[in-house]
């Protein structure tokens, strides 16, 4: 007997990192610092919320299901957006609303994918990926990037077989906020468009870039929807992670097949979070780039605070989006440091073995840390809780 | 190449319903009567619409990712209600939140089946399960209703196979709308457990029951979660169609798999939605038995008026939930003459067509009226027009 889908994988990551605060006991002087969650944990902006909460008493529509593939303002509030953002021509109708950018990855690949079929992603990976081509009877081919993090076009161009049918690109990456450069898109589009597969682009952390300039060109090409699936999430820029609300722009054949899934699987994105969505892009520009400042200002003070870890053999992989990807000096896995971490020092990391394939040895070594939650100072605390870890070094 | 898994199935057949309304002209004095939709299309309690924005002001929770099986306080407070309603016993953690029924369908798929798996299902069929199964590489095995539309348990016992995963049932049925009663469920439950398969109970219309008897003794066997799956949606009872939140009851181990499929495609149910479920069953109880006295009203509109239509040679085969379902006398397949009745009649209906499997005969003759947005003035102005129709008979 063959296993149930879901038997071929893997529980979720961030619900076992949950399970290690069990039991442990935190206090005032001394929290817990919970750098494991890749999400904002503050509220949206309260002008949002006094929106979504008029259109709860005084639209009805927000009650009622609407089309499958999203609000049509929506989708052309985002489309503008996009072709805006890039540079690029991007219609209405080649854009879609999921209930949150994993349903728009697990619906790309539906669209992709027979059992058995081969996609192609750099590691370490966003775990839900995985997860989801696992339960797809999809294999999720390996793609290692070296030193900086950065996956190599030919390298992958060698992994591509007659059943290869996406390479997924996350940038900036999850776990290792790496920023690929358009270059370096470009080059696996080019790979992708010339090898007849789709190059999915993940672009959830793209509102906190560190870069001004275009994230990348993909979209000015005027038959980019042939190669190009692109994911977007608002729950990031808009702290809407409770409202479930991401983005697919792809082919309008390729839509029409996205529908089929999403009708199935959720019916429609729910109207609220939607309307958020639509009222942020329209009125939160301003805030939006406070926060992308915010972030960076984070993002500096991580790199200013580094040489107290790094004079104790610490390394830092990648950083960029909500990230810090680290190697760390000790001698145990990283599967069993994290948990060691909550009760030594009061942090909560996950472990790089959660993104990499089960056995592979590279992730043992390795930390993701989530510190667009903590501002200058709580990164200098986090540090020297980190600095003060007694525990025997590879 | 095998195809991907969305070219397997076919369009959402709501959404091509939708299209045969483009075009055409309705007036104040003929308006459209849409029979189509198996949703409320009223908004929620107005005391329900204040208590969800006052949480979208207040609470910042409702922001904020939960768990991904759901908000603890609604599952505890729906296995308590199961509970009571059922004189059974389930416990909070045999409970979990889905956004919507559909998905709760998907993921009770997800644990029971591998590639090539098969699933059985009375016909007419809820179309929106086929679909999944064929996306999920299941095979969905049609059992026969005969003229009562009660599936037969022995006919279904003849079906099984040593790939058979799941009996399906619907109760009250989409589309039929008939409702089986305890000894019919019971006698699938037995053997569903004796042949060591899961039985998957769809109760998505269970609150409209014209009978206010338990609607089935399963949550009285202490044993019943090795082979019962519980669906349940609040959609229907509480008008929260665009907020997605469904429910499914199942044993803590599935519960731990079904864990894994939701997390990957879709993280979280929205909190809002949540919130609402939760309120709804703390405050409503009164409100949704006079809604459920409406319904029943109009239900038997549909017997009262039904000589009408029976003199024109139309026959009820099933009457319940949201559903009518009919035997049409017209020459043309349910398929053509669905869209002629748009046009013609300014009615929408959904073909039997679309309940059956592709090429099977029966759903040619038959239809579905979803009557439960129609008081019972709207049902004589229904059948009215349906008697005028003309059409070559059969």
């Amino acid at each position: 007997m063959t296993l149930p889908r879901t038997a071929t994988t893997f529980p979720p990551p961030v619900m076992e990192a949950r399970r290690w605060l069990e039991g442990v006991n935190f206090t005032t002087e001394r929290p817990l610092i919970n750098v494991s969650q890749a999400a904002p944990v503050e509220a949206p902006h309260p002008d949002m919320r006094k929106a979504m909460a008029d259109a709860v008493i005084q639209d009805d529509a927000m009650h009622l299901y609407g089309p499958v593939l999203g609000m049509p303002e929506l989708r052309s509030e985002l489309a503008a957006r996009t072709s805006r953002i890039y540079s690029g021509t991007v219609a209405a109708s080649q854009v879609a609303i999921t209930s949150g950018c994993n349903q728009a990855f697990a619906a790309a690949i539906a669209t992709l994918c027979a059992e058995g079929d081969e996609v192609i992603i750099p590691v370490p990976w966003y775990f839900n990926h995985k997860m989801w081509l696992d339960m797809a009877g999809a294999k999720a081919v390996p793609l290692k990037c070296e030193g900086d993090m950065m996956p190599d076009p030919w390298d992958a161009a060698k992994l591509i077989t007659p059943r290869t049918r996406a390479i997924v690109l996350v940038t900036p990456n999850n776990p290792t906020g790496a920023e690929y450069p358009d270059d370096l898109i470009t080059a696996f589009y080019d790979i992708a468009k010339s090898r007849g597969i789709a190059l999915i682009v993940d672009e959830t952390y793209r509102d906190f870039h560190s870069s001004t300039d275009i994230p990348h060109s993909l979209f000015q090409r005027p038959d980019w929807d042939d190669t190009l699936i692109h994911l977007y999430s608002f729950s990031k820029a808009y702290r809407l992670t409770g409202h479930r609300v991401g983005a697919v722009a792809a082919s309008e054949a390729r839509l029409a097949e996205v529908e089929k899934f999403l009708d199935t699987v959720a019916i429609c994105p729910n109207q609220i979070g939607q309307y958020a969505a639509l009222w942020g892009m329209q009125n939160l520009d301003q805030w939006l780039a406070g926060e992308r400042d915010e972030i960076l200002t984070r993002r500096a003070a991580i790199t200013e605070n580094l040489s107290v870890l790094e004079a104790k053999g610490w390394t830092l992989l990648g950083l960029g989006g909500y990230f810090a990807y680290l190697r760390h000096p000790f001698a145990l896995s990283s599967a069993d440091l994290a948990p060691a971490l909550v009760r030594d020092a009061g942090v909560l990391t996950l472990p790089g073995t959660m993104f990499y394939p089960k056995d592979a040895p590279e992730g043992a070594n390795e930390l993701r840390i989530a510190f667009a939650n903590l501002d200058a100072a709580g990164i200098a605390t986090l540090f020297a809780r980190l600095e003060a870890v007694d525990l025997p070094l590879r």
